[in-house]
């Protein structure tokens, strides 16, 4: 399983992505989820993976072979050539169609899913910080500042926590509060997500990679972020009143 | 959809469950999915169903036609005559298995699922409280001072806040405030779960059913929880100190 999420604030962009990829509870691997491209001054893009792990590799593999090609071929179209985050996103969601060409029969007719999402973030020089969530068909949708979040995998433990206290108006460093949070709940509730968890903080057109870090779930700052948020949690509950009844039929 | 919770502490049961009923998006009704059965001093007995409507609704019929045929056979068994919580449980499954046998077949002829999911919590003079899942096969499991909470239905959303402060010992009046909060949680994240909510509270050993009550949408205590609890999840983020970042390669 996966969890990995991206957070679209005024102040730039947040994404975290878990580790752990299990073909079963018998069978856990690490890889890392998230890989991150720029052209200093110019692009930022952030890719984040969850599904299939084949499929996955497979639709990165193109994107790479795209890149090594322009090497010799500086016409050939490739991920950091697109001109907006839009097309990004459908450049990477034409990889996933091409991939389904190539796999998807096989796949299916041994009982498998294709399975892929991908979550696009990033800027690029002349447009806003952007998120896009590409489908297993290819198609995309993007986040708002109205719905300014995207999660893939296993999203639903660390839902509220995003929708409490989380909106595009939050600062940064408390957006990667949340995300953290988010990421901790989630791998409270289910062992198929774990880490290492990689971290990238974007910051509104910085347009290159500064802040990024790869937590450990041992690391004295994540134990930090968890006992400090459980202790806390236990005395907000105290404030709330107690609940009060009717009195019992007589 | 639905979701309804049990939590087993040192000081007794406390029961949530929400009234959402949907047959899709455009059809969406109220039911409450909280029943409570008992026989002060002897029994109390809470039943919590999740699934097919049809499906609960006629596992429900059968439990009560049982009751009714005690009226005049008092030697026919029903709900409140199992020795056991644990054979209430299995009474239940029985239930279960005879709609199985029922309605499986048409059900499954047009692609339905042949659903439901039972919590049966309380205590029977003589033993401890107790928490048990009756599943669609009729079988069961049980709530531990381990695991000491149960969910049906669109579990997942509710399930972190237990982790993070719900224990077996926590108290009554704290342990219903989680309850809630979990249910609040749910809400928010899921519009085919809603109120009003049921709400029991039982205390170990009172073999009565004293503490009720249903709790709507818009009750001031339940706005006061959830506005205490937002409030406070911010002020908690704040307190925890931001992450810092290898400096960037040069």
């Amino acid at each position: 399983m996966t969890y990995c999420l991206s957070l679209l604030c005024r102040e730039g962009i947040i994404c975290v992505s878990d580790s752990r990829t299990s073909a079963g509870v018998d069978n856990i691997n690490i890889r890392p989820k998230m890989r991150l491209y720029s052209v200093p001054g110019e692009r930022v893009v952030c890719l984040m993976t969850s599904g299939n792990l084949s499929v996955t590799q497979t639709v990165i593999a193109l994107i790479e072979e795209d890149t090594v090609r322009a090497r010799t071929d500086p016409a050939h179209p490739h991920l950091l050539t697109q001109p907006t985050l839009f097309e990004t996103a459908r450049y990477v969601g034409e990889k996933i169609r091409r991939v389904s060409d190539l796999d998807r029969v096989a796949l299916e007719r041994d009982g498998f899913n294709f399975n892929i999402n991908v979550i696009v973030a990033g800027q690029i020089a002349g447009g806003a910080p952007e998120l896009h969530y590409v489908y297993p068909q290819g198609n995309s949708i993007q986040a708002t500042v109205e719905s300014p979040f995207l999660q893939i995998g296993e999203y639903k433990y660390g839902k509220p926590i995003l929708h409490r206290g989380f909106s595009f108006e939050t600062r940064l460093s408390e957006s990667v509060k949340f995300a953290l949070l988010s990421m901790e709940a989630t791998i409270r509730s289910n062992v198929s997500v774990g880490g290492p968890f990689d971290v990238f903080v974007y910051e509104t057109d910085s347009l290159q990679i500064r802040h990024r870090r790869r937590i450990e779930e041992n690391d004295p700052y994540f134990r930090e972020l968890a006992g400090i948020w459980t202790g806390g949690i236990i005395s907000l509950v105290e404030k709330i009143p107690t609940l009060t009844f009717d009195p019992p039929p007589s």
